[in-house]
This record gives C-alpha cells, structure tokens and sequence, in this order.
C-alpha cells in the first residue's frame, strides 16, 4: 500500500485516534506525537492513547500530556492509526479503540508486521517507525516545525541506538539533517535522551559491574542484581534496563549473560551475544524465548543455581558448537 | 582562503607530507588517513606523521600502520599539510616536517587557529576536520572509496560525540549519509569504537562508581580513583579517559568533579560542568586551567586532602554565585 492511501484516509477523516504500543519506547511516543502534531496542523481532532505509562525520560517532549491510557475512549473515531505496533495485541488494551473505528491504518517498521488494518504502512528497512512518519509529514505538511523535528529525532535516535545499529542507513541520516533544519537541537535532545540517568541507576551499574566475571577465555561475562543490591541503592527493577550492554561491550566478549534476582527462589536470566552465539537456544532450553542476538529465560531457581545451571548449559552450547 | 588554492597545491605537488597532532584522537588519526588514500589514488607519493603513538582503538584503519613518527623523515617535501592543528605547537616534533617543505598547508577547524601555514583551511563550524577533508576529497577524486569512508566516519563520529554534541549539523549528518554510501559499515564502526572496553576499564568503573558522592543538593558529584584501585583491576591511567562523564550524566548534576591519586602526595582533579557552573574558574584558583565546561589542575596534596580543598573550593563558589 502506498503513502497516498493513509493521505487520503487522514483528509477524509475528522476524528483521529493514534495509538502505540504497551511498553512504550521513544519511537512509540516520539512517532505518535509527530503525527498528532501534524494532523493539529490541519485541523483535525486529533487523540493519543498508550495502555501503559510514558516513561519519564521522555516526558520532555512537547504534548506527551495528550498521551491518555484508554479509559472510557470515544467511540467510532473516523481513523484509528496504530504506531510502531507489528501486530494487534502489541496495542494491549487500545485494540477496542481501533475495532470501533470506521476505518485502521498501521505505520510501522517491523518485518514481522501482521498487515492487521485496513491500510498498511510497513517500511521494513525504515530505522524506526518515525522515519516512515517524517514521510508521511512530507505528504501532509509543507514543512515539519520544531515539536515534530523533536519528537521525530526522539523516534530515531532512539531506535538506532544514537545511530549506531545497522538499521541505520543514508537516509536515516539524511532525515536527521532535515530534522535539524526543522529545529531539533540535537546536543539538548542527546543530554536528556542519554546523559541523565538517575542517582540510583549509576549506583546500581557500579554494583553491578562488581559482580562482573567473565569465562571461556574471556568470550562469556556475566553480570548480576540481586533484591538487596536493588535495596541498598534506593534502585527499582526498572533501572535494570540496558545494563547488560556493560558486560556486552567488554572486547573479546561473545556472550553476555545477566541474571536478576526476582525472590529468593526466581531468577530472570537475559543473554546477548554478536554474530557468533545463538541465544534464543539457549534461553529455549530453560523454557524462555527470543532472538539469535538478543534472549531471555525464567529460571525458578535462586540466583546462585541459577547461575550454576545457565553456566552449565553455555559450557555445553561451547561444547557442541566447538565440535 | 578556498578550497581551490589547496587542491592546486596538491595538484602542484609530488610528495606529500601528512602531520596531524600529539595525542591524537580520532579526527585527527581519521582525517590524515582519508587524505592519504585519496592522494595514493592520485598517484602522490604520500607520508604520514604523528609523534605519538595512534590509539589502540583506532588501529582497525586501513593505512594506520602507515603513520609514522618523526624520525629522520625525508627533509623538503613539495608539501606538507598539518590537519586538526590548531597551531605550530600542537604538531609536537613534526613541526620541523613543515618547517623543511616546500609549501605547507593547515586543515583545521578549531576556531581558535593560528592560520601558521602558507594555505589555511579553518572551518569553525565544521563538527570536525574530517567534515572539512571530506569536501576537499571532493575536490580531488570522483567518489571516495570504503577506507576514505571508515576513516571519516571515525573522524567525525568521534569528535561529535556519536552526534551527540552541539556541533553536530544538518550538514555533518549529509556528509554521514554520503560515508555511508562509499561503504562505511555503521554498526561495525561504532562497535570498535564505542563498545570495545577493556575489561579494566569496565572493572575501574565499578569501582570508580563506588566512591560517586552527590552534594549541594545534588548539583554536584564526585567520583575518586586511587593508584590502589588501578593495581586491584589491573588498569592503568589511560583507563580513567572518560570516566567523569559518569558522574556528569547524573540528572540534576550540574557539576562533576573526579579525583585521580597521581602519587601519595599528588592528585589530578577534572572538573565537567553544564552551562550553569564555570568551572575555569575553579581550576584557576588550584593553579590550574581549562575552559568553561571542562577544566582541571594538580593539587600537590594527598586525595583526601586534594578532595577536602577542593569542596571548600566548591563551596565558596556557590555561596558567591548564588548571593
């Protein structure tokens, strides 16, 4: 389906529901608040609904307040435009919203999109679903202005891993240049994006990195946080977040585990390795799922079998592989 | 003066020399390489100089290798072009280099250059020279080839900051667009760049973040490193590159300090500040020096005393700036 389909879609409509993933991200929320700023250029009545909470980090951008859990929505909107969401149950509770409108359309990025709406816009080789929706304002808008160049480069930056992921291509950067021209001051949108970490989460990165230890002749490291380190830094589950990357980003690491004690007797174990290593078998043989690059697995067990166990499986996996 | 006096110069020319300045860092290493290669495909007989030893980070470059110090170097090149200098000084031995050649040439783009050669191509607002060798490579060459690109790319990425900085431009991302299509592989760089720590490093940076303290209400942290911590770890100074940003990217940090035991009785003290804290003034007041947002200086005391004066120091500043 082409651009022009959801153009024309939008000029039909009045009422518009936009709509984004549980979990939101900044390609979620940055990718909804562009869109909804451009539709408010044109006069629409225009609706932001997210099922779950707009992480704080993002708060920053400029109309992230109309983002609104679906609590007793409007019915029958005119178009309900679903954002970075690759299937229907990505929306969680925001579905109904989009089955009780008149029409759907679907932007996003993910390959492994469903083509659930009536029109679909699926860019695979799009770094993030706010490149397709800078697009998608070209047909809109004369020019885009400071809020959306905002929560566009949010959208992008984000997804990329600051332009670091092979997602990102030419034209991702080629988007930025205009973003930039649009207005977005790329070092304050970096210093609050990534250079504001709490208290608690810089503390819990250095116990963590005390626990680091690394195996199999410095190809596997692992890290770990249990319930009283998470205590006596004042830290939550939630600062876990991107912490594995640390044992990740040690030269000459294929592998990095990261075990989170979740009661004394479950642990969370996640893996990420490069190119070499297989993680979604791994986190397969303890019953949980995931990607070659990136997985994860419940083991109910405490922290310490836990480790002994995962530890056992990846000599095994080194074992057959090595064969 | 134009872009066009230094490509006649070139064109001019035979052998060329390439100098770039004493500890280099990756605009400087990155720029002189790009240079290089494009003058090979012109058929220049082309050396490059350093006085230092390249960073281990950066020794992936093609052509790296080629980089040489200054020792009984061919005297009279027909020209000799210093890139990111900002004066005579920041050459170090290779000044004699210029000095000897027929003609001499400066790419730079540090505002405060001296302009000490006979060509002089200082772009202040170029994020990064690398940004400036790209456009001359314009001028020489058709296109720019992989190993132009993997050069300019790690010029520019790591002066920016990964385009984090505040001298990151629409322009700078078009010239990143334009590496990626001469075949700069994105992921693969920013991996050997920003995530390839040594275990040392990570392992000094827990322990690092062990010793962070939060005071003035949070507007300032500090983080200590002592010559007992880098035997524990096995780390050395150059491990503590960079560690202060930990303490810097603290949400409500508006001053970071970070101390470095250099011996019983001598201590380093860096000091990184947002907008809001000058803190030359600081260094200046322990004798040291430095700009606005990062400065430092040498307290001839132990750490703990080094870190005692210090406060005091910070202290005062904020009575005084607050009145």
């Amino acid at each position: 389906m082409k651009m022009t389909d959801i153009v024309e879609a939008i000029n039909e409509s009045n009422s518009i529901a936009l709509i984004t993933h549980i979990n939101p991200d900044g390609d979620a929320v940055g990718s909804l608040i562009a869109l909804m700023h451009a539709l408010d250029k044109m006069g629409k009545s225009v609706y932001g609904y997210c099922q779950d909470d707009i992480p704080r980090s993002l708060s920053f951008l400029e109309g992230v307040k109309r983002i609104t859990k679906p609590i007793n929505p409007i019915e029958g909107y005119d178009l309900a435009i679903a954002l970075d969401c690759s299937d229907r149950e990505r929306m969680g509770d925001c579905v109904s919203i989009m089955d009780k409108a008149m029409r759907s359309a679907n932007i996003d990025h993910h390959i492994s999109n469903t083509y659930y709406a009536d029109i679909n816009i699926v860019h695979g080789n799009a770094s993030a679903t706010g490149e397709i929706v800078y697009e998608l304002v070209q047909f809109l808008e004369d020019t885009g202005d400071k809020n959306m160049a905002e929560a566009l480069y949010t959208a992008i930056v984000t997804d990329t891993g600051g332009f670091s992921f092979s997602n990102t291509s030419a034209r991702t950067h080629r988007v930025i240049a205009s973003l930039i021209e649009w207005g977005a001051e790329v070092s304050k949108l970096s210093n609050r994006l990534f250079k504001n970490h709490s208290l608690e989460w810089t503390r819990l990165l250095g116990e963590a990195i005390n626990t680091l230890k690394t195996y199999h002749g410095g190809r596997v490291s692992t890290l770990y946080v249990t319930r009283e380190m998470l205590q006596r830094v004042g830290a939550t589950e939630e600062h876990i977040n991107g912490m594995i990357q640390y044992g990740k980003d040690i030269a000459g690491v294929d592998l990095a585990v990261f075990f989170k004690e979740v009661d004394p007797s479950t642990t969370k174990v996640s893996f990420r390795s490069d190119s070499l290593v297989d993680v979604s078998a791994l986190a397969q043989r303890f019953g949980g799922g995931g990607h070659k690059r990136a997985s994860g697995c419940t083991i109910n067990q405490p922290l310490c079998k836990a480790k002994k166990d995962t530890m056992e499986a990846i000599d095994y996996y080194f074992k057959e592989t090595m064969k």
